[in-house]
């Protein structure tokens, strides 16, 4: 299974991209830059959608779903959306194919042109806020508190599995309110939800703050995210919460009648997270043995293995596992019992192993004798042989404390690899030689902002919240500052 | 609520685009024929994906993704597929947009022509297929069993909102397997849980049989279908199942190692049912008041409305009501407590009839004194006043019942509408007055069952399962037939 796997020191990109393909979770397609996402990917992230769509749900929102098409004009309503955004998009242009008189094939029918070309669409904003315009007329009519799951493409020049590819799954959630400070809230409720999903489920710790004006959405007044470091010292944005102003509003000219029977323009925010949270979480945790899941969201928690020589090993074993199994399924945990025989213990040993799944436990004719079973953390590494009797009482205990142990050794690596950096020898080293975040001035500008991009390719990921006042020098142009800015470079 | 809705009888496509838009279910965009599906609307299709969802892993199945678009190439290599399916498609071309020299706006960028033109899937037999070469060496490695979740895009010049639109949302399964047995069971398999789910869930009788070679998938050998009728005396196609033999897997050169290692090509099926079953559902149980849903698929299973003119009323009602609600939700019913002060209950109760909520509570001060509660039930608008104390335990009961009633009653609509002709007569008099299914005796020929559909706009729906053997004359050409297959016009 690990053969032919990189290791993260040797090449970490290629390790990634291993780690993704061998673990079946991921391929490349025959489309350039779309993926295939494997039966045991699509599990992961199935986990993932079904914890978030129930945050969402739980703070009173509602799916819906809103065309994959946009008219070409719609990018255009909104200045700044236009310009930041929709240029790498797929274009439809016609909507009929036809025999090829020359020959076998199909061509494209040119009677069959579009009068307006149709974008797929890269985020839905436009066609969303044409939409709200009919929906929304008085303030009784708000809040709309609207999520979409779906795909959307952009067209990327250079794509990686999950990181960056043409067409991505995600969601997209898109709210309209009466007032400025409602949206604001709704910023970052969702960012907090956000963070409490990446922390609690992925198990990875994130930091919360606000763009600079360089790196945020396009159309949006502010844009809030979360900002995750990564094993190789890069930075992963992670969710991105808009307070979009009145910009939608404007473009689509969508207004309410307020309280006082005034016509106002709707306040509006928009959010997602996407596939993009595949990428983190596989790289979040896993080592040069391959995949490392955090339990609660793991597909498979426990694997269990029999090691067997004959049948009639076989059915004594199992004949204890099965209730076993069942009461584990029965307090929510999921279980596999692997009793295929046209595959070696070993064989599944390593598979498993590889494909992150957190618990193993393996059982043989000399465990039947003594009554035990060997359990195994992928996470550690770890063995040890335990009762049978106690395996119900041990395992959601120990699913429990891997969950715990992933967070807080993603912890410890981020407070490993995050630096004050004080001068711009300082910050070189850090963005160059050790990796990781750096806490550093910055005079506020985007002109030097672009500038030690351009020399250092590190970008300020975030101004974090509650950020602590501190007068200091930007590392770059040393004039004042009142606060350290979170720089790294990033996926 | 019901203004200007019209009445089934005075025209049943006015009276199912009504239902649809006024009760919140779905609308059309700014994107000719694509749907917005909302919020109320898709609640239902979520349930509805639900159930599905858990049948397909039930039954040994496993989510995938694969890509929304398809090189153009690809449909020209399963020969009848590209005749019978791929000419009306949306065609991407382009993949840059560029501001306008002479304008504000935006228009393609004629630098970024792609080499081979992509298709928006209409279907994704050929891209999955395309896939499952790589995936498939071995016997060991089938059947292989993946269900993708996904939009598709089918050009249609006339759409009517969940029944035929350019974009609508589906479930696709594409299953490979080594033998001709195990795929032919696969595709009956499936058409078994459409029936359940159609039975069981929409509680909407259907037809189970195999169409005739005119109305098959294109690239298939056999497809199987549930027929349902709806209550304008047409056809409605629910959901099909397609044996597609070894034609995909010769097209894309997908061979495998039997167990005696010798070269085979694989075996496939595919199946499919999408937001249609919508437009099945509504018209299957809906009434001049509005839409009827069955329990199972209702997003809100009760509503209580309180009736109040003090907020020390309100407060009462609401001490009474929530523990109940509560006790019902631990039951796994959804219950919705809508105590807004800004509607009346008048207003409340037109609302929720008109979507279709199965049972109502009203409670009132005089219900409080009496401790009693108002129980109306959606389906046969009767209502009755029951105890308080009796409520916990007589909703699911009530529930059960709504949701067999509704399935009898369709149920009776169909035989009622059901007819055996034997004469030219008989069967004009069924497809153009009476409406419903004609099972008719036909020669077997494409030839004729062309004429039929010309001169009638009739289709053979099904050949039906286990249709007994009986001798006669084809209804138009007077040729000699084996046995009975339904006629009726479809949607």
């Amino acid at each position: 299974m690990a053969k032919d796997f990189s290791t993260r020191e040797e090449n970490y990109a290629q390790w990634y991209n291993d780690l993704v393909i061998k673990a079946d979770l991921a391929e490349n397609s025959s489309v350039r830059g779309c993926m295939v996402i494997k039966p045991y990917g699509f599990a992961i992230w199935e986990k993932m959608q079904a914890v978030l769509d129930k945050m969402f749900k739980d703070t009173g929102h509602s799916n819906a779903y809103f065309p994959l098409f946009i008219p070409k004009s719609f990018f255009s309503r909104e200045a700044s959306h236009v310009e930041g955004f929709a240029k790498e998009v797929a274009i439809v242009t016609h909507y009929r194919l036809k025999n090829d008189p020359n020959g076998s094939g199909v061509i494209v029918d040119e009677d069959a042109k579009l009068e307006e070309e149709l974008i797929v669409r890269p985020t839905s904003e436009t066609i969303i806020w044409d939409t709200y315009k009919n929906w929304i007329q008085s303030y009784r009519d708000l809040p709309v508190l609207i999520n979409q799951w779906a795909n959307v493409v952009r067209w990327e020049m250079r794509t990686r599995l999950f990181l960056r590819t043409t067409e991505f799954l995600w969601q997209e959630g898109h709210t309209a309110h009466s007032t400025r400070d409602e949206a604001f809230a709704e910023t970052k409720t969702i960012l907090d939800l956000y963070a409490d999903f990446a922390e609690n489920w992925m198990a990875m710790p994130v930091v919360k703050g606000i763009k600079t004006a360089s790196e945020r959405f396009a159309g949006a007044l502010d844009t809030y995210a979360i900002e995750a470091l990564m094993q190789d010292g890069k930075a992963l944005q992670s969710g991105t919460s808009h307070f979009l102003g009145q910009n939608f509003a404007k473009a689509f000219d969508v207004k309410f009648l307020n309280k006082e029977n005034q016509l106002e323009y709707v306040w509006a925010t928009s959010w997602g997270v996407s596939t993009r949270l595949m990428g983190a979480l596989i790289m979040a945790h896993s080592d040069d043995q391959g995949l490392v899941l955090p339990p609660k969201l793991a597909p498979i928690e426990v694997i269990i293995v029999p090691v067997f020589k004959s049948d009639e090993q076989l059915s004594a074993i199992t004949e204890k596992v099965l209730p076993v199994k069942k009461e584990l399924e029965e307090k929510g945990i999921s279980v596999k019992f692997d009793n295929r025989e046209t595959h070696k213990p070993g064989w599944k040993f390593a598979e498993y192993e590889f494909k992150g799944v957190p618990l193993r436990l393996t059982i043989g004719p000399r465990d039947l004798e003594n009554g035990t079973v060997e359990i195994a953390r992928r996470d550690t590494l770890e063995k040890k042989v335990i009762d049978i009797s106690s395996i119900v009482t041990e395992i959601p205990f120990l699913l429990e404390e891997i969950q715990c142990s992933l967070f807080e050794k993603s912890l410890a690596f981020r407070k490993k690899h995050t630096y004050n950096v004080d001068t711009w020898e300082e910050f070189l080293d850090v963005i160059e030689n050790k990796g990781g975040f750096a806490y550093a001035h910055w005079d506020g500008t985007s002109d030097t902002e672009e500038k030690i991009k351009e020399k250092t390719k590190a970008t300020v990921r975030i101004i974090p919240f509650n950020n602590p006042k501190e007068e200091g020098r930007c590392i770059l142009s040393g004039k004042p500052s009142s606060e350290r800015v979170l720089f790294a470079r990033a996926y």
